[in-house]
Protein backbone atom coordinates (compact mmCIF):
# COMPACT_ATOMS: atom_id res chain seq x y z
CA UNK A 1 0.00 0.00 0.00
CA UNK A 2 1.13 3.36 -0.88
CA UNK A 3 0.88 5.09 2.64
CA UNK A 4 1.33 9.07 2.04
CA UNK A 5 3.45 11.40 -0.25
CA UNK A 6 6.74 11.20 2.01
CA UNK A 7 8.34 14.09 0.45
CA UNK A 8 8.52 16.43 -2.46
CA UNK A 9 12.39 16.16 -3.47
CA UNK A 10 13.51 19.92 -4.89
CA UNK A 11 16.83 20.37 -6.39
CA UNK A 12 18.27 23.84 -5.22
CA UNK A 13 21.58 26.19 -5.70
CA UNK A 14 20.82 27.30 -2.13
CA UNK A 15 19.42 26.01 0.51
CA UNK A 16 19.04 29.50 2.08
CA UNK A 17 17.61 31.33 -0.72
CA UNK A 18 15.07 28.41 -1.33
CA UNK A 19 14.03 28.50 2.19
CA UNK A 20 13.03 32.07 2.06
CA UNK A 21 9.20 31.64 0.15
CA UNK A 22 8.70 28.53 2.91
CA UNK A 23 9.66 30.92 5.73
CA UNK A 24 7.24 33.17 4.55
CA UNK A 25 4.91 31.08 4.29
CA UNK A 26 5.39 30.31 8.46
CA UNK A 27 6.44 26.77 7.80
CA UNK A 28 9.50 25.12 9.85
CA UNK A 29 12.78 24.88 8.31
CA UNK A 30 14.58 21.98 9.76
CA UNK A 31 18.47 21.51 10.39
CA UNK A 32 20.50 21.44 7.41
CA UNK A 33 22.66 17.77 6.94
CA UNK A 34 25.10 16.51 5.00
CA UNK A 35 25.23 13.59 3.09
CA UNK A 36 28.68 13.00 2.09
CA UNK A 37 27.76 9.72 -0.29
CA UNK A 38 25.42 11.48 -2.25
CA UNK A 39 27.24 14.66 -2.04
CA UNK A 40 24.49 16.49 -1.06
CA UNK A 41 23.14 18.85 1.53
CA UNK A 42 20.06 18.57 3.11
CA UNK A 43 16.82 20.08 4.66
CA UNK A 44 13.69 18.81 5.41
CA UNK A 45 10.64 21.27 5.99
CA UNK A 46 7.97 19.24 7.65
CA UNK A 47 4.01 19.95 6.22
CA UNK A 48 1.14 18.08 7.42
CA UNK A 49 1.93 14.41 6.53
CA UNK A 50 4.42 15.12 4.76
CA UNK A 51 7.58 17.35 3.79
CA UNK A 52 9.41 19.60 1.18
CA UNK A 53 13.27 18.09 1.15
CA UNK A 54 15.54 20.84 -0.32
CA UNK A 55 18.28 19.27 -1.96
CA UNK A 56 22.13 21.75 -2.62
CA UNK A 57 24.86 19.85 -3.94
CA UNK A 58 28.06 19.67 -2.68
CA UNK A 59 30.02 18.90 -5.79
CA UNK A 60 29.66 19.48 -9.73
CA UNK A 61 29.32 15.23 -10.13
CA UNK A 62 26.29 14.76 -7.19
CA UNK A 63 23.44 13.94 -9.38
CA UNK A 64 21.02 17.58 -8.18
CA UNK A 65 24.15 19.24 -9.71
CA UNK A 66 23.96 17.57 -12.85
CA UNK A 67 20.01 18.01 -12.84
CA UNK A 68 20.19 21.80 -12.61
CA UNK A 69 22.78 22.20 -15.16
CA UNK A 70 19.87 20.02 -17.44
CA UNK A 71 16.93 21.58 -16.26
CA UNK A 72 17.48 24.00 -13.38
CA UNK A 73 16.06 24.55 -10.41
CA UNK A 74 13.02 23.21 -9.31
CA UNK A 75 11.24 19.82 -7.82
CA UNK A 76 13.87 16.99 -8.40
CA UNK A 77 11.55 13.74 -7.18
CA UNK A 78 8.17 12.57 -5.11
CA UNK A 79 9.09 9.92 -2.88
CA UNK A 80 6.06 7.88 -1.51
CA UNK A 81 6.06 5.83 1.52
CA UNK A 82 5.30 2.30 1.60
CA UNK A 83 4.38 -0.60 3.64
CA UNK A 84 6.70 -3.59 1.83
CA UNK A 85 8.69 -1.78 -0.69
CA UNK A 86 10.09 -5.17 -1.90
CA UNK A 87 6.53 -6.40 -3.01
CA UNK A 88 6.07 -3.24 -4.64
CA UNK A 89 9.21 -3.34 -7.01
CA UNK A 90 7.94 -6.81 -7.79
CA UNK A 91 4.38 -5.38 -9.00
CA UNK A 92 6.12 -2.37 -10.88
CA UNK A 93 8.90 -5.11 -12.52
CA UNK A 94 5.41 -7.51 -13.11
CA UNK A 95 4.06 -4.66 -15.20
CA UNK A 96 6.60 -3.52 -16.86
CA UNK A 97 7.44 -0.37 -15.81
CA UNK A 98 11.42 0.89 -15.80
CA UNK A 99 13.04 0.97 -12.57
CA UNK A 100 16.49 2.57 -11.61
CA UNK A 101 17.02 0.32 -8.47
CA UNK A 102 15.26 -3.02 -8.92
CA UNK A 103 15.96 -3.53 -5.34
CA UNK A 104 15.75 -1.19 -2.59
CA UNK A 105 19.11 0.18 -0.92
CA UNK A 106 19.45 2.07 1.78
CA UNK A 107 18.28 6.15 1.95
CA UNK A 108 19.79 9.43 3.35
CA UNK A 109 18.02 8.63 6.89
CA UNK A 110 18.21 4.77 6.91
CA UNK A 111 14.98 3.42 5.35
CA UNK A 112 15.05 1.78 2.56
CA UNK A 113 14.65 3.60 -0.92
CA UNK A 114 14.55 2.65 -4.89
CA UNK A 115 13.75 4.40 -7.55
CA UNK A 116 11.45 4.33 -10.32
CA UNK A 117 13.02 5.82 -14.03
CA UNK A 118 10.78 8.82 -15.43
CA UNK A 119 10.60 6.49 -18.58
CA UNK A 120 8.60 4.40 -16.63
CA UNK A 121 6.36 6.68 -14.98
CA UNK A 122 5.44 10.13 -17.61
CA UNK A 123 8.21 11.88 -16.76
CA UNK A 124 8.19 11.82 -13.11
CA UNK A 125 11.12 10.73 -10.35
CA UNK A 126 9.36 8.45 -8.36
CA UNK A 127 11.12 7.42 -5.19
CA UNK A 128 9.80 4.13 -2.86
CA UNK A 129 10.49 4.29 0.61
CA UNK A 130 9.39 2.38 3.50
CA UNK A 131 10.48 3.63 6.89
CA UNK A 132 9.92 0.23 9.06
CA UNK A 133 13.17 -0.98 7.57
CA UNK A 134 15.36 1.89 9.64
CA UNK A 135 13.77 5.07 10.01
CA UNK A 136 12.99 7.89 7.78
CA UNK A 137 13.31 8.86 4.37
CA UNK B 1 -1.21 28.25 7.97
CA UNK B 2 -0.16 25.71 5.76
CA UNK B 3 -2.24 22.64 6.53
CA UNK B 4 -0.67 20.24 3.77
CA UNK B 5 0.08 19.43 0.18
CA UNK B 6 -3.19 19.53 -1.58
CA UNK B 7 -1.65 17.79 -4.15
CA UNK B 8 1.45 17.61 -7.33
CA UNK B 9 0.35 18.36 -10.45
CA UNK B 10 1.88 16.42 -13.18
CA UNK B 11 1.90 17.29 -16.51
CA UNK B 12 1.58 14.39 -19.47
CA UNK B 13 0.72 13.86 -22.81
CA UNK B 14 -2.00 10.97 -21.85
CA UNK B 15 -3.59 10.74 -18.78
CA UNK B 16 -4.04 7.06 -19.66
CA UNK B 17 -0.55 6.27 -20.03
CA UNK B 18 1.04 8.34 -17.36
CA UNK B 19 -1.98 6.69 -14.76
CA UNK B 20 -0.16 2.83 -15.34
CA UNK B 21 2.48 3.11 -12.82
CA UNK B 22 -0.10 4.45 -9.64
CA UNK B 23 -2.11 1.72 -11.02
CA UNK B 24 0.74 -0.85 -10.53
CA UNK B 25 1.19 0.62 -7.37
CA UNK B 26 -2.21 0.09 -6.42
CA UNK B 27 -3.48 3.74 -5.91
CA UNK B 28 -7.06 4.44 -7.48
CA UNK B 29 -7.52 6.35 -9.95
CA UNK B 30 -9.63 8.99 -9.86
CA UNK B 31 -12.67 9.90 -12.60
CA UNK B 32 -11.35 11.91 -15.48
CA UNK B 33 -12.75 15.63 -15.82
CA UNK B 34 -12.44 18.36 -18.23
CA UNK B 35 -11.67 21.84 -17.21
CA UNK B 36 -12.63 23.26 -20.02
CA UNK B 37 -11.45 27.45 -19.39
CA UNK B 38 -8.03 25.68 -18.46
CA UNK B 39 -7.93 23.69 -21.56
CA UNK B 40 -6.95 20.20 -19.78
CA UNK B 41 -8.22 17.10 -18.21
CA UNK B 42 -7.64 16.46 -14.90
CA UNK B 43 -7.30 13.08 -12.39
CA UNK B 44 -6.58 13.30 -9.58
CA UNK B 45 -5.10 10.18 -7.36
CA UNK B 46 -5.46 10.27 -3.56
CA UNK B 47 -2.31 9.38 -1.45
CA UNK B 48 -2.84 9.99 2.32
CA UNK B 49 -3.80 13.22 3.18
CA UNK B 50 -2.56 14.34 -0.60
CA UNK B 51 -3.56 13.43 -4.16
CA UNK B 52 -1.66 13.03 -7.53
CA UNK B 53 -3.12 15.05 -9.74
CA UNK B 54 -2.02 14.37 -13.49
CA UNK B 55 -3.43 16.89 -16.16
CA UNK B 56 -3.36 16.64 -19.70
CA UNK B 57 -3.86 19.68 -22.44
CA UNK B 58 -6.85 19.88 -24.84
CA UNK B 59 -6.01 22.26 -26.77
CA UNK B 60 -2.01 23.21 -27.52
CA UNK B 61 -2.88 26.44 -25.96
CA UNK B 62 -3.34 25.29 -23.04
CA UNK B 63 -0.26 25.92 -20.21
CA UNK B 64 0.24 22.32 -19.81
CA UNK B 65 0.80 22.19 -23.53
CA UNK B 66 3.42 24.75 -23.35
CA UNK B 67 4.95 23.10 -20.16
CA UNK B 68 5.76 20.08 -22.15
CA UNK B 69 7.14 21.71 -24.94
CA UNK B 70 9.50 23.56 -23.03
CA UNK B 71 10.52 20.97 -20.08
CA UNK B 72 8.93 17.63 -20.93
CA UNK B 73 6.30 15.41 -19.34
CA UNK B 74 6.68 15.97 -15.24
CA UNK B 75 5.87 17.78 -12.27
CA UNK B 76 4.20 20.48 -12.85
CA UNK B 77 3.40 22.39 -9.34
CA UNK B 78 2.68 21.39 -5.57
CA UNK B 79 -0.24 22.70 -4.10
CA UNK B 80 -0.44 23.63 -0.41
CA UNK B 81 -3.59 23.86 1.22
CA UNK B 82 -3.47 27.04 3.34
CA UNK B 83 -6.42 28.18 6.07
CA UNK B 84 -6.48 31.78 4.72
CA UNK B 85 -5.10 32.38 1.58
CA UNK B 86 -5.42 36.38 1.33
CA UNK B 87 -3.16 36.17 4.56
CA UNK B 88 -0.53 34.25 3.31
CA UNK B 89 -0.28 36.32 -0.20
CA UNK B 90 0.46 39.36 2.00
CA UNK B 91 2.59 37.92 3.82
CA UNK B 92 4.65 37.01 0.62
CA UNK B 93 3.96 40.20 -1.09
CA UNK B 94 5.35 41.75 2.32
CA UNK B 95 8.27 39.47 2.55
CA UNK B 96 9.18 40.75 -1.71
CA UNK B 97 7.87 36.97 -2.81
CA UNK B 98 7.31 37.40 -6.53
CA UNK B 99 3.54 36.63 -7.21
CA UNK B 100 1.59 35.24 -10.33
CA UNK B 101 -1.82 36.15 -8.46
CA UNK B 102 -1.93 38.76 -6.26
CA UNK B 103 -5.30 38.06 -5.40
CA UNK B 104 -6.80 34.69 -5.38
CA UNK B 105 -9.08 33.03 -8.18
CA UNK B 106 -11.30 30.46 -8.51
CA UNK B 107 -9.62 27.36 -8.86
CA UNK B 108 -10.71 24.05 -11.21
CA UNK B 109 -12.81 22.26 -7.32
CA UNK B 110 -14.18 26.22 -7.00
CA UNK B 111 -11.86 26.38 -4.14
CA UNK B 112 -9.66 30.07 -3.60
CA UNK B 113 -6.31 29.24 -5.29
CA UNK B 114 -3.21 31.47 -6.04
CA UNK B 115 -0.04 30.83 -7.81
CA UNK B 116 3.75 32.04 -6.39
CA UNK B 117 5.98 32.89 -9.17
CA UNK B 118 8.71 29.77 -9.70
CA UNK B 119 11.10 33.04 -9.59
CA UNK B 120 10.25 33.59 -6.27
CA UNK B 121 10.32 29.70 -5.24
CA UNK B 122 13.82 28.46 -6.29
CA UNK B 123 12.50 27.26 -9.81
CA UNK B 124 9.05 25.70 -8.20
CA UNK B 125 5.68 26.62 -9.02
CA UNK B 126 3.60 26.52 -5.94
CA UNK B 127 -0.17 26.59 -5.73
CA UNK B 128 -1.63 28.16 -2.94
CA UNK B 129 -5.37 26.96 -2.22
CA UNK B 130 -7.80 27.11 0.62
CA UNK B 131 -10.96 24.58 0.67
CA UNK B 132 -13.11 26.37 2.50
CA UNK B 133 -13.80 28.91 0.31
CA UNK B 134 -15.65 26.63 -1.52
CA UNK B 135 -14.65 22.60 -2.52
CA UNK B 136 -11.63 21.08 -2.81
CA UNK B 137 -8.46 22.42 -4.99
Amino acid sequence: MVKKIAHIGVATQSIAAASEVYEALGMTIGRVEEVEDQQVRVVLIEVGESAVELLEATDPASPIARFIEKRGEGIHHIAFEVDDIEKHLELLRSRGVELIDTVSGKGVHGAAVAFIHPRGAGGVLIELCERSKGGDA
